[in-house]
């Protein structure tokens, strides 16, 4: 990451709830622990390629509560790792999916969940095809935990990487950001933003389709801003890629919910999380069209061109004020938010 | 299952230990609450087909103790995916690595855990190439939980399923049963077995491999004998198969220790946990040269014919004692040991 000066934490013995935070805390936590361990390199994908052209991808669902305005634990985990795949161009093919139960679920929630990922899996064309259930003692789980895992098949022509941002590249963003960690946050502490917030959990596979269709590889770099939020996936691209990226402040869409939200809570809307949009690096070339066939679809109707890739520091991510000035996008050092997916 | 009266459990409004237990229990949770619901059928195989030769498997560890004789939580979540992925014919392309974890768990706990699953995963040949890692408040987890997904090629020739057992079939069995199950259990209660008993965790696709390789498409079923042991491998595959098992008793290698053990606990060492043996139904042509494959490698240097596939009631499994006379072998109906695997 891109931190020039080591972050406190002096408890680093033990592994603390913003190690979890997709911020810096979990960035080091990956890089000290976790990846040198399994021989895996960084920057971590959000996905894996196993050969030339199968893209493999697991995530584990923690939020709380399950259910909420938009969506509960089912069908997030199901998005979740399609939208994954989707960020390295790929189809998915196959779903897994591994519950671990408290005793003491309601069973009728247990088939609530069930039903709810079966059709996110139905409506983004996947099959959930194996699984596994493991029960654990009372206190020894919150309820119930998910981990669904994909294989997609790269479509034909997409390369995209978050390695891959080139000098010149438009910046895209496919709609509103914040409202997932609003949604969730409103839902658990019942803050009553819930009337004008849902998440915008949603498979995207569709629209990575038409944007490969239209830009080929020329779409360079997609992610899903998650974890750690569009802040966050613009830093890792700009550090995988090696590029200074400015993003002019007043592009990017927060709808006015969310920034009335985060003005009172003290929160950055570029950091809250997202299941719904996507960021992308695409070369200027295709920009236009890309923009055009994301449009076309329910899920890109309001994509925004947000910025480019310019001449500066490598890995540095700028926010260009209304009033002309710039400012450094960081990422989260710790926690904004815990257990938000 | 093969019960001909419903089981009693007045809470099945909420989910109980025992729906964890790879008995009776799981089975009605699996049949009445998640496939109808995700659109599967039974029977489940360990491991799904995507497309004509690729093979899927998920499986999430909750065991505890985290440490145990013989291996730890990350070598035991490698080895499991491992084993399924082979009962299916496969050998493994590519494992997933997703961590839930408590918040104070110490970070070296988790990197030797790392270091372990990563170790494994080079002795059984595969690569770990994705992976996530999420972050849940004291309280909400017991530890760290780890769910392993692998994708794998079916080997030329390798068609077991669990449905494909055939009268006539000769039934192994790898090595000796009980040992795992025992092994936690000593570790956990503090019960002292320790000494004698290790678990007999470690993969087995080069012994599937060795065993496709001499009896190819003969091999009819595999199956690991993990949650629910031995009796509910058989059972499982008598069910799917629509055929009679008979097993002579005195066949089955059960070691000394772990018989003591089960003795002394009330336990059947049938139903104990395994997850380094396994379970093969074989035409009669192809059985000799199947176990002698099979005595040539160090995890099959045990393997001993235990039975055969007769003329009976279709999916029952029978015992044939030292006497001469016959007992029906039932799967476990609630749970025997949690949290075991």
């Amino acid at each position: 990451m891109t931190s020039s000066c080591p972050v406190p934490h002096p408890e680093t013995e033990r592994v603390l709830l913003g190690h979890g935070s997709g911020g810096q805390l979990m960035a080091e936590l990956l890089t000290d622990v976790i990846t040198p361990e399994l021989g895996l390199t960084a920057p971590l994908e959000d996905a894996a390629l196993i050969g030339l052209n199968q893209v493999f991808s697991t995530d584990s669902y923690v939020v709380t509560p399950r259910f909420f305005p938009g969506g509960d634990i089912g069908s997030l985990a199901v998005h979740g790792t399609v939208n994954d795949l989707a960020m390295r161009g790929a189809r998915p093919l196959a779903l897994s999916l591994a519950y671990i139960v408290e005793e003491g679920l309601p069973l009728s929630e247990l088939r609530d969940i069930t039903r709810s990922a079966a059709a996110a899996a139905r409506a983004a064309g996947v099959p959930i095809v194996t699984g596994d259930t493991k029960v654990v003692g009372r206190g020894a789980a919150d309820g119930l935990y998910v981990t669904t895992t994909g294989v997609g098949m790269r479509l034909r022509d997409a390369r995209p990487s978050a390695a891959g941002a080139e000098p010149g590249d438009v910046v895209l963003v496919s709609g509103p950001v914040g409202l997932h960690g609003i949604a969730i946050l409103s839902a658990r502490e019942g803050l009553g933003f819930d009337a004008d917030v849902s998440s915008d959990s949603r498979p995207l596979n569709d629209l990575v389709a038409a944007m490969i269709a239209a830009g080929g590889a020329d779409v360079h770099a997609l992610r899903d801003p998650t974890r750690g939020g569009l802040a966050g996936s613009l830093n890792e691209i700009a550090a995988a890629s090696g590029v200074c990226v400015e993003v002019v402040e007043s592009a990017v869409p927060v709808p006015v919910p969310v920034a009335a939200a985060c003005d009172l809570l003290g929160l950055d809307p570029w950091h809250v999380a997202n299941e719904g949009c996507l960021v992308a690096f695409v070369a200027p070339g295709s920009a236009d069209a890309v923009v055009a066939a994301m449009r076309a679809l329910p899920e890109g109707a309001g994509t925004a061109v947000v910025g480019e890739v310019v001449e500066g520091v490598a890995g540095r991510v700028l926010a260009r004020t209304l009033v002309g000035s710039s400012r450094v996008v960081d990422v989260l050092v710790g926690e904004q938010l815990p257990r938000i997916c």
